[in-house]
């Protein structure tokens, strides 16, 4: 008799988890945080631009409890902007055997803001747009299905996709045109994905407003001054989030499992 | 008094109309369609990649009735996936003064399917991906803003965007993951543009399944068999939308003028 069945997981069993925009913000605490759910043996792979920050990271990790019982951590520096640097995270992670690993587990966490600082009429350059959509969009979509292919469905293997999303990606905000209309193409990306593999786990989480360094940019350069005044009294009112409350709750959504897949989880709505 | 303060316009005014995609299918409908819902000395600028259907369209608009009244054609011969292609449009639409227009109004129209024969997992080509979301996406920011900044607000004069969208901008489809994603994109950016310019009109309107040649595709090669054999009994059941019927009810809208701006009109919810 099975007594668990209800009851969510204690841990997300032996995994390769493959954290994109890893050596800071969100992503960092995605990398830390689930680093304590994971059975020894289980492998991070780390990807970012900052070759320094991810060392950082990656010895923090190492000297941990968590390090020293076995995790491995391996860091990609890479531009997710490119090919090549998507390739160079799938060969990462494929120098590791998928066999006796419960859980493929991918974050497509990186992402920028674009420039806020002005309103819509003011993108006339098709080629900032196109490099914001390629970053944003394209190296999202790639990454996922050449570690899909990487990686495919086996008996016993769990795979979950988790998208970094936002609010933008359902509600539009005045001068964040790039950053809305990117989060709702990934959305749906991955919504469309999530109907495709009814095997593979998707879901796009909203973690709230964290206070990182994109939240200081967003006070800081908002063009439209209702939405920079929100973010400026959010700062001033200690509502920001921290990174690790938010993810948190993204981790016991992923414990306990039981998300339909393909579904937009806002941090405000668990 | 006003009397007819409830009834709809019985036209769309003297406009400068710009039409993307006007070559064939729905865009050449919309031509054809608001050509008599214009006064006199009125222009259209038809802008598509095709010289030859464009010209066959502009001798038809010419010959016609409204042609011999007075409304203006230009034919604009661009690849609307490049900078140069946007900015030919807007300089034609330029030569043009705005004076005494009572409206701009500027169709979204053009777009393409993208790769329908395969499933998410397969896009594993940065290039093609960023190829598809600049034609589908940025092509249609940067011409919007273009064209706003060349013809700013000024009294009298009504500003109108349509966005020719997809029951696709809402609902992922398996195996059309680009088309999904380049129409979530192109509504979230157009609903950012209505929150930031409460004098522009901004309509996203959902034309429904239309028996064009994009359907033609859809239901040949869409690699979904249940989506596949959705489009091919909407063929045989002789379900499909004509453009006519589908822009009869678009030019409805535009003339009640009653949406709210950002909306997405859906031909079956009118």
């Amino acid at each position: 008799m099975q007594v668990n069945c209800i009851a969510p997981d204690k841990d997300l069993g032996r995994a390769l988890c493959i954290i994109t925009g890893a050596s800071k913000g969100f992503g960092r605490t995605i990398a830390k945080e689930i680093s304590l759910l994971l059975k020894p043996r289980s492998v991070l792979v780390l990807a970012a631009r900052s070759c320094d920050k991810l060392r950082e990271l990656q010895a923090d990790l190492t000297s941990s409890d968590v390090g020293k019982a076995g995790l491995v951590t391996r860091c990609v520096v890479a531009d997710l902007a490119t090919q090549e640097g998507v390739e160079s995270v799938v060969r990462a992670a494929k120098e590791f055997s998928i066999e006796d690993m419960d859980h493929l587990i991918l974050f497509n966490n990186s992402g920028s803001l674009g420039d806020v600082s002005c309103y819509t009429q003011s993108f006339t350059n098709m080629a900032e747009v196109d490099s914001y959509l390629s970053f944003n969009v394209s190296s999202a979509l790639c990454l996922t299905a050449r570690l899909l292919q990487a990686f495919p469905r086996q008996h016993g293997l769990r795979r979950c996709v988790v998208n970094v999303s936002s609010l933008c990606a359902l509600q539009p905000f005045p001068s964040w045109v790039l950053y809305c209309t990117g989060k709702a193409a990934r959305e749906m990306m991955f919504r469309v994905l999530a109907e495709e593999e009814p095997d593979v786990r998707v879901l796009n989480y909203a973690p709230g407003p964290l206070d990182t360094d994109m939240q200081v940019v967003a006070r800081g350069s908002t063009a439209d001054p209702e939405i920079r005044m929100s973010f400026l009294s959010m700062h001033s009112q200690g509502q920001l989030l921290t990174c690790e409350e938010s993810c948190a709750k993204l981790m016991k959504v992923l414990l306990e499992d039981g998300y339909p897949s393909g579904a937009h989880l806002d941090f405000y709505d668990l």
